[in-house]
């Protein structure tokens, strides 16, 4: 495995993360998303078709980094970055954006907030390499 | 100017920010970092000469991202994204540590925390355009 139980434990807290792709000119890109982790995947719903779902269409290399909220002992914030690929699936985001809403908006809220969402993609990153600050390697 | 009242507040509030640069093989590499905002410049120190700057020194490509902590009115999170070119200059990165560590770490702490610390190098990433979630536009 790539991700320990602390990394999974981290991607699966509902905090924001920052999903990097690579832009036609090579340029960085980058999207603040929310995240779910299973096994060594990441996932993230997406209902629309943009930039980033294009981006990792033509170059799946792709880097997401999320920060904890947790200080270390030496006083330093802890964060986590994932370098990996990102693959696209059509279908299931409003259900995958449903399921986390609960964590990231709350446990009563419906989103998307419309009564026939589009499908939309999800992204699956498969994790290549970590870094950061933190317990990230056991 | 790029920035706006708004973003150089949220680029100056001591939250980490994400750097983004693009390593050799074109492949995005993120860094979390301490930044503060001056007219259009993002600057950040770092004592040494890693992967970020080397980066920085062959592709000036970069974005930054940060999070305010704010939720607007339809109940998202805000964030900011800044695209832009860095530029490395040499020395200087102590003092900057220190002045951020004041916000970032406690108003009497002392950084960095050895008693002659390397000059380092400054990063300015000059804002080219920015995005996100938030009163970035006027």
């Amino acid at each position: 495995m790539i991700l320990n139980d602390a990394a999974r434990t981290a991607l699966n807290s509902s905090r924001l993360a920052h999903l990097v792709t690579l832009n036609p000119d090579g340029s960085p890109q980058v999207s603040v998303v929310w995240v779910k982790a299973v096994g060594d995947e990441l996932q993230m719903g997406h209902l629309g078709d943009g930039q980033k779902i294009r981006n990792l269409r033509r170059d799946p290399r792709c880097a997401v980094s999320i920060e904890t909220g947790v200080r270390n002992d030496i006083g330093l914030d802890e964060y986590l970055i994932v370098h990996g690929r990102g693959e696209i699936t059509p279908g299931g985001a409003p259900e995958l954006l449903q399921e986390l809403a609960h964590g990231y908006l709350g446990p009563d809220v419906t989103f998307p907030p419309m009564p026939d969402p589009p499908p939309g993609n999800i992204v699956r990153v498969h994790a290549e390499r970590v870094g950061g600050v933190g317990p990230w390697t056991d």
